[in-house]
Parts: C-alpha cells; sequence; structure tokens
C-alpha cells in the first residue's frame, strides 16, 4: 500500500516532520522518501516542481494523488487509511473536535518561532532590531504557557488532547522539537511541555523522522531568552 | 440543530466569514450570531475568553464543544453535519486530496495579503519601508497567478477544485473578497479569478457574512499596484 506513495522531504522541517510522523503511524513506513537538499536549492528542482509549484516541501505523491500543504497531508492520511495504524482523529464528535482545534492550532507555535528564528537567522546580530525581537519574544513566550496549561488537565502521561495519540500530537511534537533545538529553556519555563516533550520525542514515529543533521549538529541559541 | 451553536465573529474578517459561508452552507442558519465589535475590544470580553483564552473570533460552541481555529471549525461542521446541506468534502479519495489541498492552501493567500494590508495599515505613510512594501508585493503577486492557473483549468462557472462549491471555496472566496476591498485589481490582472469572484460573492451562503461595515465604507487603496 506504502509502494505507491512518495515523500520529498527537507530535513528540520516541521512540516515535513509531521507528515511523516502521521505516515508511520499509519503503517507506511514503506514509502519513497526522497530527502532534498534545501542548500542545493533541490525543493526547486523539475522533478517537484512538475508536481509542486510552490517548490516546496513536503510534496507528497500517493499513486496520482498531489498534496503539499503539510496539514492537508495529514488530513489525507488519515481519511485514507482509516482502519489502519493508529486512529489520528477520534470519531466522538466532541473528542474529534478537540484534535482539529489543537492540531490547527499547532500552527500558531510555529509562526510565532518561525518569526523570531528567520529574523535572527537572516539578520546579523549588529544589526538586529531589538524592539522587534522584544515584541515576537513576547508573542512566543505568550503562546507557550496556552499549551502547557492544555497539558495540564490531564494525567502524566498525556498526550495533548489526553490518553491518546492523534494529529495533535503529530503536529505538536516537532514544533517542540525546533524549540529545544533553539535553546528554548522548556524544562525550566514548561514543565508538562517538557516531559510530554521527554516522552513523546522517542516515539518510533517521531524518532523515524528526526532530522538527520541535528544528530551531529548543535543547533542556535536564538530562544534561550523566551 | 443549529439552536445549540453559538458564533462569535468580527466584520470583515475572512476567518470568521469562511466559518459562516460553512454553517450556511450545512443549512444551520439559525445559529446564534453574536457580533463582536473590534473596536470596543470585544473579543477580548469575559464571555468570549472564557471559552476561548486566545481572546480571538471566531469563537464557535456547539452545545459543550467548543473550536475556536477556523479551519477546524469548517472541518468540524463537514464531518458533524455530513447528511445536511452541501457535501463541503467529497467521499472520492483524490477529490478529496484535491479539496483539503486547495482548503490548506488559501492560508497562503491570507499570509501574504495581511503582511501588506496590516504593515499599511498600522504603520504611516511617510514611514512606510519601501524595500518591505517592495518584498511583500512581490510575495503576493507572484501567489495569485497560481490560482489564477488552478482556476483556468476547469470550464467557466467552475469552482475552485472542479464543479462543486467545497470547503476550498469557503476559504477562498472571503480571501478574494478582501483582495477586492484593499483595491487589488483582479479584473485587468487574473481575469479568471475575477470571474470566479463575480459568480462566488452572490451566493447566499457568502450574502449572508458579508461584512457589515463594508456595505457603506470603501476599503482602502492597500494592493493597487499588486
Amino acid at each position: 500500500m506504502s509502494s505507491d506513495i512518495t515523500l520529498y522531504w527537507g530535513s528540520g522541517s516541521p512540516p515535513c516532520w509531521r507528515a511523516m510522523i502521521c505516515l508511520e503511524e499509519k503503517g507506511l513506513s514503506g514509502y519513497t522518501s526522497k530527502l532534498v537538499s534545501f542548500e542545493k536549492k533541490e525543493h526547486k528542482s523539475d522533478e517537484i516542481m512538475k508536481i509542486n509549484p510552490r517548490g516546496q516541501v513536503p510534496t507528497f505523491k500517493h499513486g496520482d494523488v498531489v498534496v503539499n500543504e503539510s496539514m492537508a497531508i495529514c488530513l489525507y492520511l488519515e481519511n485514507t487509511f482509516k482502519n489502519q495504524g493508529t486512529k489520528l482523529l477520534p470519531d466522538d464528535p466532541s473528542q474529534q473536535a478537540l484534535v482539529l482545534q489543537r492540531f490547527m492550532e499547532t500552527q500558531n507555535i510555529s509562526e510565532k518561532t518561525g518569526a523570531l528564528v528567520y529574523y535572527k537567522f537572516r539578520t546579523k546580530a549588529e544589526d538586529w532590531d531589538q524592539g522587534f525581537i522584544a515584541d515576537k519574544t513576547k508573542a512566543l513566550a505568550e503562546e507557550l504557557p496556552l499549551w502547557e496549561k492544555y497539558l495540564s488537565q490531564y494525567g502524566e502521561g498525556s498526550f495533548i488532547t489526553g490518553k491518546d495519540f492523534t494529529l495533535a500530537d503529530a503536529s505538536l511534537i516537532p514544533a517542540l522539537a525546533y524549540l529545544v533545538r533553539m535553546k528554548l529553556p522548556l524544562k525550566e519555563r514548561f514543565p508538562h511541555l517538557a516531559s510530554y516533550y521527554e516522552r513523546v520525542k522517542d516515539r518510533p514515529s517521531v524518532q523515524s523522522a528526526w532530522p538527520p543533521h541535528w544528530k551531529d549538529s548543535p543547533g542556535y541559541d536564538y530562544l534561550k531568552d523566551v
């Protein structure tokens, strides 16, 4: 079933990672995985541009079906492979609502993280606009307590919407891993999130897509003051 | 069925509008509609903060179920009221994939529009950073031809994924209406999108949520040069 699936992905991209977690959780580990180098601009290759005019990853193909928005890939995989692997979207309407809410809501973390990290990455430290950095740091610092509170409602060992791993976790865990990579002091500031991160990061689906280049490089300290 | 639904919304907010279009399309027009004033900061009222700690709209409640991310509201409504009103997400896997892809992809238009409009709205014209404006204008100008091309694949009179109105249209039409409100020369630059806009804007579900304050105010010319 997974033999007619191809995924183009980039190392360290949370959107790619969330799609890959869903692939693993749905038992589709045999798909064709094509790691592209951002440095060599392989995401702008003819092979990708032909099916994804944005020249971005993830670029996903299942037979003749192409889906390139990571949230859409996750939803598509869950709907298409409903009866195999982990159930990522519960049938119960109120539980489903909660999963959809938290799943979509993870985009807030990604946006706020991205605004700060990309700015620091692209701008020479001596040119940093401290007012801009203060604003963006505040936005991220106000985002994370929401998640800390969501998690604190459930018992130790739970996932972000309760006892089961869902689409919301597939999207949250790469976002958290990215924060840790950027040296956000998760453990000191957000103990529930830190404990969740420690627990979920070793899940096979999460490990299988762990960014290869993270294993032998230290990351940046862009978020140490959040 | 709609009597236990409440939606808090703001006039002119595309995320609110897309949720409202889905409510109408699913035959739920009898819901409790609470228009909040951004000017009076009613979106930060206790009533909303209690169920939506972000203090944002849309804030949606169906019985005890709360969903506040607009894309999640749309998906929830379609899944929960599957067999009534317009079918917004097709069952056929390849058609469903296309709808999910385009639905999520509309966020690109919103983000690129927002980056430009909010900057111009919040910054005095004499302080405008022309380099920043040029970058953001270019990003939006590169986004819209993708949609023009998507639409050109289908015959005259079609929707964004083919012959049926779907979630993707519910999300696209407010984004286009916002562009028009900001004086983007849609007709001159993107004839397929302009024709789509003219056709879909009069759909009852779209009209029912047309921002009230747009009816007697002219908008801004922030996008006239895109």
